[in-house]
């Protein structure tokens, strides 16, 4: 993450060309679904002020982890064996007040850089990945070549899997145990590429296959990566192919919430 | 807000030259205090994964608006006797599941534009803004004029009024019903300029002298314009001297809630 | 609920032989499930206190109404076309801040009454009831007579119909739109019984075959009865058994929360 | 608090004279005060059904531990140098998902017993406890003697102290780190009377001259003994004066939460 300087936001200011924006962001999910066993808390208040005038408030609530809400990572979420990022403890930084270590706030100014997008289901010529044939990393080594973008360090991978496509043809994704995404051999291509950042809207895939307790998401511990879980990624195929741009201005601006593991957000991309 | 077109966040995007970013964020504010009677809530969860994995997840809950929380209110937040934003009835279209008109959702993608610093203790050479002395509109004027600074129409204002300096003297700001701010006269000023947003940290100064339910929150429902409320300032006061700059890329993005008011949030101004 | 004079809490009193002490009450419903799209919070936290000592506290949040938690419904809960018990009028006595009307603080003093079982599954020799043969009034008059048991006013009907014994050989109760449970024909029975509260596991039958908004429910609006929903029931039906009577002491304790439309509560039965 | 056997509740039960059902509950905790710095939610929702018809729910929210809920203390609350109860260890039985030991689903079953009310107020002829004279062990015992009641293995001590009364002439009770209450002498009182449950409306006196982490609150961990903290005794102590006796039934039944430290819950005194 240390790779986006200064000078790497000046570069993703510079890709603004049409001023077109995009929400990489789902809805606040506030419906139960059987990949949103606890769904986000919505309630309304309404107050009078005055004689004649009011206002109306409401309160959020969520449990963001999982596969419902588009959120960011921070570097404490998850770990192996050997710990968390750099080998810390999660027995030694986790406790019931938040993490000392690898909290969301380690990002409170944003994550602004330049964004790329690797369009799996095009270059594959089908609607969605499916469950038999998960993306590998050498799959994204043909895609950004075919797309003729070269993945620079700092850069956020945008892996678009067609998840919206996929829900409305199968129960909707992340409903059980075994899902589409991306292949374990994503986890060294982003680390040689020297992503900053992977926004995707499929995940890992699962089951992965060598019994790891993670596996493309292990890029947090492995690669000190972060990651926006659950992006909606279909609008944004939409936009890169009418604006002819597979790269745009990338913002990723998280809540500061001291000890917090992540946070939800609306992730833009801006062309 | 239909004044932030494509062109205007090409020239928000154009403002870029360091690459410096600056958070206009609040910590989440978990701890009960004078001005935070409902404090956020972020409770913790630690799960295990396989063998030797785990992961730590977190739960939030805020009712943001108030004095504590920085957050974008929407148009359906305020009212007075003639309604909302275009007339709008408030018992019409606010009803317990969210707002049926008005909602954040408006703003999926985000509010992207030119920020304007308008710095208050500066011009008056005092730490902050005091009780005995609000912000008029004519004084916004020559303070712009003041800093060579030219509003125009789209731009978001973001007017500094020394919040965190007044902290350190004086009960934490917001405590009370008597607050230093931003006089009624300040409504006029933000309409005639044609802003599309007010970034704040002091707000409406209270009381406002004319029985009013709402004075300068009065340009939601007036004007159309948002408001960012509680927004941190002291650190982009610090960073605009440096930069010698008022102006800069803003990023202010929603979460995306269906029938929200507003939303938390972490504003970005980009140099 | 008027009919629950202190003469009849001490007649409930005087049922007390044994001692023996049997909750109706179903566990806090953490998990998400068929029938609990919203489940319940509970998060801890640890405190630190003096140099040595400590204490763990936690928190707690439930919709409890639906079919999951065990829990009173006050009479605000339900309406029909001719409003709510006393023709009062849903929108004039319900707003954001709780219900003027019908709040389960009328009952803050608790429901102490004389409980009385009525075992449908011993009756019908079956373990539970079926979703094609719903529990009629005349059945429950029947149940009565067969068990020898005389029905006075004001007393708390036990309606037992297998809930856990259908959990185990179906998907779990209340997960669809058809469920097993009372006839619309139970309404009078209960209303010509002067019974006080209706204590249940498995609630109205589904679909009620009348297009009416609520069926058995209607008892709140109708007849001023309260409801004690998803009861637990089998270790009662044990108890009853075990002790040869089908009558007891019977205490629900509701939280006083002002404007609240019932509560989570643990009924106990005493022998 | 296994002295509460079935023939104490057989006993509980015979004190029921007069039918008298006094509730010692506190309103659901939802407005912030200096003793509730985390108030307890309170949301409502409507929900159509059918054409005509409708319904109200609600949720409900509440961080109970502390100065302000009525609520039960379960055995794995709290902790001194020596650990929980029986020497158990706070940091093997309390995780993230609730404590493995010492949980309230211990006493699912209800506590029933015998209440008897020690009248501190009435003793010193003074309308409540001050922060200057907290209440010793030998003092109860002179204000059992004085009231000729003889305590019995198993009962509930109800402790009054005056709280409401001190909330009309002082700042509300337990706002700051001083609060006027049971002196640590109580504590062998509490247990050489082989008390299994203590309810009092005022609590510890602190700070508690024995740099102890806790001290009254200790019976948890020294004796095993229960406490309903923030009772409401004030209506209680009216009646028992109006029935001409200290001694009831008293049920304290806590919500079935797996894992949890305690409940709010709603103590009924019937004379």
């Amino acid at each position: 993450m240390n790779l986006i300087t200064p000078a790497k936001r000046i570069q993703a200011a510079a890709l603004v060309r049409s001023g077109r924006s995009v929400s990489l962001c789902r809805e606040f999910p506030k419906n139960a679904a059987p990949n949103n066993p606890n769904p986000a808390q919505h309630f309304m208040r309404m107050l009078e002020r005055g004689s004649s005038g009011g206002g109306a408030i409401d309160y959020y609530g969520i449990s963001y982890h999982g596969q419902a809400s588009t959120h960011l990572d921070s570097l404490c979420h998850v770990w192996n064996e050997d710990g968390m990022w750099n080998g810390r403890s999660p027995a030694a930084e986790i406790g019931f007040d938040g993490t000392r270590w690898g909290a969301i706030t380690n990002w409170s100014t944003g994550i602004i850089t330049r964004g790329v997008l690797l369009d799996v289901p095009r270059f594959r010529g089908e609607p969605f990945v499916t469950q038999e044939r998960p993306i590998h990393g050498w799959e994204l080594e043909d895609i950004a070549r075919s797309q003729g973008v070269t993945i620079e360090a700092g850069d956020a991978l945008v892996v678009y899997g067609g998840r919206d496509a996929w829900d409305r043809v199968n129960p909707i994704w992340g409903s059980g145990p075994s899902r589409p995404g991306l292949h374990a051999s994503c986890l060294p291509f982003i680390r040689d590429n020297d992503a900053s950042l992977l926004v995707w809207d499929m995940m890992d895939h699962a089951p992965n296959g060598y019994d790891l307790p993670w596996s493309v998401h292990g890029v947090i511990f492995a690669c000190g990566v972060g990651l926006v879980d659950n992006a909606l990624l279909e609008p944004l195929a939409v936009a890169y192919a009418e604006e002819g741009r597979y790269e745009f201005m990338l913002m990723v601006l998280p809540l500061v919430v001291v000890g917090g593991t992540g946070s939800p957000l609306n992730p833009i991309a801006l062309f």
